[in-house]
């Protein structure tokens, strides 16, 4: 229960703010800051509800604050952007404690630090059952440079930024023990990848970097649901190759088929998942081991009609579009 | 219940838009759209929460989108710009029905065809319990234009940019009456004012064209509030005089007492409060009386500390802060 609300506010206001284009953040009727005409400018939203996409059982205030921001910083990343603003609203129940609320903006401000985001509005109201937070992140991406979903062409390459389905074994590891189990290392690593995973800005600016076509999506909902939005807003056919799609050690701590069911399935890995051409891998995979960045081609491109078909074992078989996701029930926009 | 989120998304997706500046909206992992160095951009975030800001008592689902939106398009007139593109996050429990999910987003749409705002993004989710709306809407006003809270000066003149208390007059016929009880053409105008109230993008827009120091806030919170947000940021003393406060015809419907205590007290009005200099303050009204838009003086800066008093029969009292706020009860930032 909040009952200073002006002292709340007060108490998670940035003392120090990084983006030099801020004009005027939190304490007006909004907030300002400078356009700038050799930027596109790009703008999303998310929101998770308590007992929806989390739970005290599996995720602290703290990384309740980080998640909702990095799955928003994510989608700036699947844009080639850099994140510069983040504003919040927050409607809370009386059941909340102040050090709990408190605990969600650390979360945050911790994530934004890294980022160099400045927290520069939002709103702070009241509500009777359960806490919803909503995140809008304002980033900015040189001119041209748009890596859409639907800039995939046949023969392109499928390639994934790094390990997947490590979010959703760690939910089934928080599931099964509670969050406060003591797990070992491996499972740990699962388990930061659920509650406090890393949105790929260097990822996606490398390839914005390059200025060539590049279709871009992040993977919030499971490899099988986000291939599939390429597939569809660029009308053509992905194929995926089973025993190319990376497995880290922690993953391997359970079963071949298991694993394979998060990857496709699992969501919230927010790593990236894309296409380029033939000729640009290459030099895109050498740009990432220089930067010690992880990038697998996963599969390739066909032509059309938009579907997704995995090959495993010799066998082709059409992937289902439907990936369940813990943390956006309804899928975003 | 929704059951094809997809379908549902397809449904509110705007098939035309009016921004040029818009790369692409809804469809993607975020929004996109041209920067523009000759603005600054302008942000602003509300929420809304049902059974805490509206009630199916007072407000139909059509009212519940208009509102909201108005809201938030009303931070933009404060900040004396022209608003561009809005995303909508929407939380919706099971008991609510497509069509009237569908009438939040028609109250939104035809609100925003009016001052050629897109629709550009957003979220989706569900949520056990009450209906939670959120918007974020963008805007753009000429560089070096801050209309900020901070900007008043001693000897300023303080106005308001049309009637106000009207709004909570309107709230009071609905919670004794219900939205369905056959209001004469008067009481009419006082509920149309509390359910579809009118953001000031006009006034705003003349007020940042005149290119002097303004300063300027919209009234959500009511005079006492809005005027101390006012006193301060720019740390001066604002004297209103009660026989300069406004009081339309429809809110004379009710007793002098009752009539101050929503212009001073009752919020919601989206009319605009600010100050400029004595100077000034005739051109502003002129540039008003042409284009048919009211303005009144209701008061006088004074230097600091910061404080609001009314002078009411010779007698000056200082204000209280604290004004009730149905629709957003615990304010925004």
């Amino acid at each position: 229960m909040i009952k200073d609300e002006f002292e709340f506010i007060q108490s998670i206001t940035p003392k120090k703010t990084f983006q030099s284009s801020l004009i005027k953040g939190i304490g007006d009727d909004a907030a300002l800051f400078q356009g700038d005409n050799r930027f596109d400018e790009i703008v999303c939203m998310d929101t998770m509800v308590e007992g929806i996409h989390f739970a005290s059982q599996t995720m602290r205030p703290y990384d309740i604050g980080y998640k909702v921001l990095a799955s928003n910083i994510s989608d700036i990343a699947a844009m080639g952007g850099v994140p510069t603003y983040y504003l919040v609203s927050i409607a809370i129940p009386p059941h909340w404690q102040v050090e709990d609320l408190r605990q969600i903006y650390n979360g945050m401000s911790d994530l934004a630090r890294q980022y160099h985001v400045d927290l520069i509005g939002g709103d702070t109201v009241s509500t009777k059952d359960v806490l919803v937070i909503t995140i809008t992140v304002l980033g900015r991406v040189e001119g041209q440079r748009q890596l859409l979903r639907s800039n995939a062409k046949p023969d392109d390459v499928v390639f994934i930024t790094g390990y997947v389905g490590e979010s959703a074994a760690g939910l089934q590891l928080l599931l099964d023990n509670d969050k406060d189990y003591d797990y070992n290392e491996l499972e740990q690593q699962l388990i930061r990848a659920h509650q406090t995973p890393i949105p790929q800005i260097k990822e996606g600016r490398i390839l914005a970097g390059k200025e060539v076509r590049v279709s871009l999506n992040d993977i919030s909902d499971g490899v099988a649901s986000e291939a599939y939005e390429i597939a569809e807003a660029s009308q053509v056919s992905i194929v995926l190759e089973s025993d190319a799609l990376p497995r880290s050690k922690a993953l391997r701590l359970f079963s071949d088929e298991q694993q394979l069911k998060w990857i496709l399935n699992g969501g919230e890995d927010f790593k990236l998942i894309g296409t380029v051409s033939a000729e640009q891998w290459e030099s895109i995979k050498d740009d990432f081991a220089i930067q010690g960045l992880e990038i697998f081609k996963v599969g390739i491109v066909k032509e059309g009609p938009a579907n997704v078909y995995l090959i495993q074992d010799g066998q082709t078989t059409r992937l289902n579009k439907a990936g369940y996701n813990h943390f956006k029930r309804n899928g975003d926009r």
